[in-house]
C-alpha cells in the first residue's frame, strides 16, 4: 500500500515521522553527557565499573569455576580437569546453571509470595481493596472455591491462601500447569518436569547441586526446565493474576517514555524496582490533592512520579505513569540532578545507587527487608499500613525539592510516546474490534491467527530480558525489534526490552511506518502498535497464556507456532528461569548473551539442542544481533513452511 | 588416680593399650600405599586432584567473586572495588555466604523430607513398619495430634504430613522451635530469626542475594542464622526424630572402624551416603540367608555390609554396622580392589567415583534423582518396593564377587574398636546408671552438670564436619580431640569427625587412657568412651537438644555453658547451614577452615563478633588446629569463671 500524506497524523510527513523516533545514538549520547556530568560530581557509572571488570574472569564465564564447597575454589584447566571431588566441566557447568535457574524462580517467585499475603489482608477500607472483581471470581471459579453468596473478600482471601500453598503444598503439581494445553501439559507429566511446590523446586535444586551430589548434566537440565516451570506457572503466574486482581487488570493507555519524562520544574519521585504492591501506594500517595499542594508551597510545580525498570512497567500499565527508563538507565535518573528520591522495592536495583544518591541532594529509599542496600534510608512497607508509609516517601520527595543543586541539574530532552497495557486480555480486546461478529466468533486469537495463516503477519516474536554491558546497551533490543517489524512480525514485549522499545519510540503508533507492509496493515485496522507491551519480567507469564491460548485456538502444538522468544541482553537469574520455561512450553528461545557453560561441550549441547529433543524446543545463542534476528526470521520461515503456509 | 595393672582389660599393660591406639601417621602410610596401586591402575585420587587445584584461585577463596548475573562474573580488585552493579566486597562476599547456608539447609532439609513421604507411606507389611513407636507417640502427643485408640500407622502418617507441612506452610514458624530454651526461643522472636516454612527460607535465602537485592551484610548474617536455624531445628530435626521413629531410636553398641573392616574373602558392600532410608534396606537384605548362601556358592565367606561418611554412622548407630571410613576415606574403599559393590544415596559422593570405579571390578551404584553421577549404574529406589530393589543391589554385589581380581587386593589392616550410638536418650540412660535413685531425680543430665560444676569434667564440646585437604586430613580432628580429653572435656562427635575419632579408637572404652583424670573417672564411672558418638551430620539436631536439655536442666541460658562446637575441617554448605545454627542457638563455633569471606573486613568482623551481638555467639577461627584447641579450651575455662565454677 502506498503511503499518502492524509495517512500521516496530524499532517507531518512520513520523513517527519520516521526522523522523530530516538536512535540508539541519540540515547548513547544523552548517557555520555550524563557521564560527563558524573566524573564532575565524583561519581562513577556502570560503564567505568564495566571498564574495570574488563577482561572477566574466563573461568566463571565459561561456568567451569566451582566454588560450591570449600575445598575449592576448583576450576577445569587443561592440567587440572576435574576439581577435587572429581567434578568435571559438566557437572560444574551445569550445577551452575541450574542453580541459576532456582535462584531466578526463587526471586520472582518470592515476589509473588509477597503479593499473595497482601491479597489475603485485602480489605474495603484498607491500602488494598480488589480491584478487579471479575478475575478473582474467574479465578475462584478455576479453583474450586466457592464465591455464590460470599462476601469478594472472604473469597479473596481464600484464593489467597489456595495461592500460598501452592509455594509449599507437600503433594500435587502447580495449579496454573492446567493454563497450558492438554499436550503440553501430559508431556511435563510423561518427562516428570511438572513442577511440584515451588519452594520445593528451589530446596530441590539446591540439593542437587550440593557438594557430592548430581554430576551428570542432563538431570541438572532437566530440573532447570522444572525450576524454570514452578516459576512460569507458578510464581510469576500467581503474582501476575494476584496483581491484577489487587490492582485492575491493566488496559491499554498512553505513556511517555525516556529520561526527558523527568521534568524540571517538579518534584521527581522515581519508583524503581518490580513489586507493584510499593509502587502502587506511592503513585496514589503523590496524587493526593494535600501533597500536590505541599510541594506548591515549596516551588515545584507539582509532583511528577516516574517509573525505572519493571516496576515502570507495572505503573505505566495501569496507571499511565511515565517511564524513565530500564535497568542501564538507572544512574542516568540520579545523574540528572533533578531526582529528588529513588524508591525501590526488590530486584535489579544497583547498589551503586547508595553511593551515586550521596553524589547528589537525591533520597534513596529503600522499603523491603529483602533488598537491603547501604546508603539508603529504609523505610519497611508494611501492608496494614502502606498508604501512610507511601505518603511518608513522598513527603520526603517534595521536601527534599527545595536542595536540588540547579547548577547540576541536566536532564535530557528526548522521549517518546508510548501505547502500552497489552494483557491478553487487552490483546482479546483489540482483536473483538475486527471481527465481523454476525460470521466469527468473538473471544479468540482467530484474527491474528488466520493473519499469520494468510502471510499478512509471519509470525510473533516474545522480546524479553535486561540490559547488560556485555553487548551495546538496548542497541540490540531495538536493531532486533526494528528488523522484525520490518519483516512484518509483530512483537509482544516485557520487561527492559519493553522499555527499550519504549525509548525508540517502538510502543508508538506511529512505528506502523517502520513496519512491513503485512504488520502495518494490521497495526491500522486493529489499531495497535507494532510493538505490544505486556508488563514486567513477571509478566512473561501473559506471554505463557498467550502462546497456550493461541495454539488451543489454533490446534496446533506450541511447538508447531510461528512464534519464538528472545532475550538479546539478557543479565540476571529470573533471566534463566524465564530461558528455562520458555524452552519447557516449547518456543525456541534466542539469547543475545552466552549462558555460562560454554566451557561444557555436554551442556552448550544439552541447552541448544538436547532439550529440543525433551520439549521441542531450544536456545539458539548469538551475540550478534543482525545475525540473532537472522536466526529468528529463518526459525519462523521453518516453522511456516513445517505447516505448510 | 594412679593406674593399676588391674585396671586394665584383658591384662594388657597401659603401654600396650596406648601402642594399639591407630595414628594419623599409621592412617597416612595405608592411604599412601593405596595411592601407589591408585597410579598402578591409572586411577587418580583427590590428593592428585588437589595438587592440580592449588593454588586455589584467591577471589573465590577470599569470597569476592561474584557469578550471581551475567553481567559478570565480577571480582574486587585494587583497581576495580566493585562489580558492575556496584557491589562492593561486602555484598559479594555476604551473598555468597548466605547462599551456602541455604543450599546447606536445602540439602539436609530435602534429604528429610524423603524420609517424611517414606513415614506417609509406612506399613506393619512394607519395607517400612514403625521401630519407635514411644518416639511417634510423644512426639504425636508432642504436635497436638490425637493417637488414643487410633491405629499407630495412621497417626505416623499424620505425624509425618505435620512434618512435610513444615517444609512449606504459608503461616508460622518451625515447630521444634520448641525444644529451644525458652530464653533462646523469645530471642530468636526478638530478633526476628524464628525461622518459618523451611523451603521458604531457603528461596527468600535467594531471592535478597538475587543481582539487586541485598548488598548489606548484617542482614545477610541474619538471614544466614535464620535459615540455618530452619536446618537445625527444622530439616535436619525432622530427619532425627522421623529416622528414629522408622528405624529406631540408636543405642549404644559395639562397632568397628576403618578400612581393616572390609574383608578379603567376603562380598564387601559397601553403603555411602546419608539417607538411612536407602541403607537400612540394603542392610537389611544382605542379612537374609539366601542371599548369604548365594554368595557362599560363590566362593565368598559371606556379605560383608560395611558403612561410608554419614551413612555408616547411620547403619553402625543402629545395627553396629562396620565403618569403612570418612569422607575423603571414600577413593580408598574402592583402591583396596575388595569393594564389590558402593552403594550411594546422596550427598559427598565423590563424582571421582564414576572413573574410579572403571579401574576396578567395583559395581558404582546410585539411587537417587538427587544425585546422578556419571559412570554410575543408576537404579533409583522407590519406597513400595525397596526391600526387593536392595536385595536386587546385594544380588549385584554378591555376583560381582568372581570378577575380584586378587592381584589389585591390598586392604590395610588398621581397625579399631567403636562403641557407638549416643543419642539424648541413651546419654540420659548412661547417667541413669549413676544416678542415685533415692536421692535424684532419674532422666536428668544434672549428674553430668554436677561433674562440671565440680570440675572433674571442665566442659564439653561438639566435634562435628567434614575432611578438607586444605589441612592434613583427619589430623585436626584427631589432634583435637586428644587435646580435649586430656583436659578433662567431653566430647560429642557427629559425621566425619565422628569417623576420625573411631579410625583413631577414640570411641572405644580404652580411650579413657588418654583422657585427664577427671574425664577418666567420668567414662569408668558412667561406662562410656571419652567421645561419644552422636551420628551422623543431621544428628547434630541432637547435640541441640542436648545442650537445650542441659540449659534447662543447669537453668542457666545456653551461651553461659562451658559447651562450645568445632568443625575443624568443614567443607560443604551443609557445614555453614550447621555452623549457623550453631551460633544461633548461643554456642561458640570453633572453625579450622576459613569460610570464603575473607576479602570482606566487614563479614569477618559480623560473623566473629556481630552475631555476638545477636545470639550471643560466633565463630572463632584458625587453620592451626593447635592454636585452635587451645583457644577453645580457653574459651571454656573462660565460661566456667563467669560462671563461677
Amino acid at each position: 500500500m502506498a503511503d499518502t500524506p492524509a495517512m500521516y497524523e496530524q499532517h507531518r510527513s512520513k520523513e517527519e515521522i520516521l526522523s522523530g523516533f530516538t536512535t540508539v545514538e541519540q540515547l548513547e549520547a544523552d548517557t555520555a553527557k550524563l557521564r560527563e556530568l558524573a566524573c564532575a560530581a565524583c561519581a562513577e557509572t556502570w560503564a567505568d565499573r564495566s571498564a574495570g571488570q574488563t577482561p572477566h574472569c574466563r573461568f566463571g564465564e565459561e561456568g567451569i569455576c566451582c566454588r560450591i564447597c570449600s575445598m575449592g575454589p576448583c576450576r577445569v584447566t587443561k592440567k587440572a580437569a576435574r576439581g577435587i571431588c572429581g567434578a568435571d566441566e559438566h557437572a560444574i557447568a551445569g550445577r551452575h546453571y541450574l542453580r541459576m535457574a532456582a535462584a531466578g524462580s526463587a526471586a520472582h517467585s518470592d515476589h509473588a509470595r509477597e503479593i499473595a499475603y497482601v491479597l489475603r489482608q485485602a480489605s474495603p477500607t484498607g491500602s488494598f481493596p480488589i480491584r478487579d472483581e471479575e478475575k478473582l471470581l474467574s479465578l475462584a471459579a478455576e479453583w474450586g472455591i466457592p464465591a455464590a453468596g460470599r462476601d469478594i473478600y472472604d473469597v479473596a482471601h481464600e484464593v489467597a491462601e489456595a495461592g500460598l500453598n501452592e509455594f509449599g503444598k507437600p503433594f500435587g503439581t502447580q495449579r496454573f500447569l492446567s493454563r497450558a494445553t492438554r499436550e503440553r501439559q501430559a508431556l511435563w507429566e510423561k518427562e516428570g518436569l511438572a513442577p511440584r511446590a515451588i519452594d520445593r523446586e528451589v530446596s530441590a535444586s539446591l540439593h542437587m547441586t550440593h557438594m557430592g551430589n548430581t554430576a551428570e548434566p542432563e538431570p541438572l537440565v532437566r530440573q532447570s526446565l522444572r525450576v524454570g516451570l514452578a516459576d512460569g506457572y507458578g510464581g510469576s503466574m500467581i503474582s501476575t493474576f494476584f496483581s491484577d486482581i489487587l490492582f485492575g487488570t491493566p488496559t491499554a493507555r498512553a505513556s511517555e517514555a525516556n529520561l526527558g519524562v523527568l521534568e524540571a520544574e517538579m518534584v521527581n519521585l522515581i519508583v524503581h524496582g518490580h513489586d507493584p504492591v510499593f509502587s502502587e501506594m506511592v503513585v496514589l500517595a503523590a496524587e493526593e490533592k494535600e501533597m500536590a499542594d505541599h510541594a506548591k508551597s515549596l516551588g515545584a510545580k507539582g509532583i511528577n512520579v516516574v517509573g525505572l525498570c519493571c516496576t515502570a512497567n507495572e505503573v505505566a500499565m495501569r496507571h499511565g505513569v511515565r517511564m524513565a527508563g530500564n535497568f542501564l538507565q538507572q544512574e542516568n535518573v540520579i545523574l540528572t540532578g533533578a531526582a529528588e528520591a529513588v524508591c525501590v522495592d526488590v530486584q535489579c536495583i544497583f547498589p551503586a545507587l547508595g553511593p551515586l544518591a550521596g553524589c547528589f541532594h537525591t533520597k534513596f529509599i529503600t522499603s523491603s527487608p529483602v533488598a537491603r542496600i547501604p546508603g539508603s534510608i529504609y523505610m519497611p512497607f508494611e501492608p496494614d499500613t502502606a498508604l501512610e508509609q507511601a505518603r511518608a516517601i513522598v513527603k520526603l520527595a517534595v521536601e527534599n525539592f527545595v536542595n536540588r543543586d540547579p547548577a547540576k541539574v541536566f536532564i535530557p530532552s528526548h522521549k517518546q510516546p508510548a501505547a502500552v497495557g497489552y494483557p491478553t486480555e487487552q490483546i482479546i480486546r483489540e482483536l473483538d474490534g475486527v471481527t465481523n461478529s454476525h460470521v466469527d466468533e468473538r473471544g479468540s486469537y482467530m484474527p491474528a491467527i488466520d493473519s499469520i495463516k494468510a502471510g499478512v503477519l509471519r509470525g510473533a516474536v516474545a522480546m524479553v530480558g535486561c540490559n547488560n554491558p556485555k553487548v551495546r546497551p538496548d542497541y540490540s533490543h531495538i536493531e532486533i525489534m526494528k528488523t522484525l517489524i520490518r519483516s512484518d512480525i509483530l512483537i509482544v514485549a516485557t520487561g527492559c526490552a519493553a522499555q527499550a522499545a519504549a525509548k525508540a519510540g517502538l510502543l508508538s503508533k506511529d512505528a506502523k511506518y517502520m513496519c512491513g507492509a503485512g504488520l502495518r496493515r494490521v497495526c491500522e485496522l486493529v489499531g495497535i502498535p507494532p510493538v505490544l507491551h505486556m508488563g514486567a519480567c513477571v509478566d512473561i507469564s501473559r506471554m505463557m497464556l498467550l502462546v497456550n491460548e493461541i495454539a488451543n485456538d489454533w490446534g496446533v502444538d506450541v511447538t508447531r507456532l510461528p512464534i519464538v522468544g528472545c532475550a538479546p541482553e539478557w543479565m540476571s537469574e529470573k533471566a534463566v528461569a524465564i530461558a528455562n520455561y520458555v524452552v519447557a512450553t516449547g518456543i525456541d528461545t534466542y539469547l543475545g548473551i552466552e549462558p555460562q557453560v560454554k566451557g561444557s561441550a555436554e551442556m552448550m549441547r544439552l541447552i541448544t539442542e538436547g532439550t529440543r529433543k525433551i520439549t521441542g524446543a531450544g536456545y539458539i545463542i548469538n551475540t550478534d544481533p543482525h545475525a540473532l534476528v537472522q536466526a529468528m526470521i529463518d526459525g519462523i520461515e521453518q516453522k511456516r513452511a513445517l505447516l505448510g503456509i
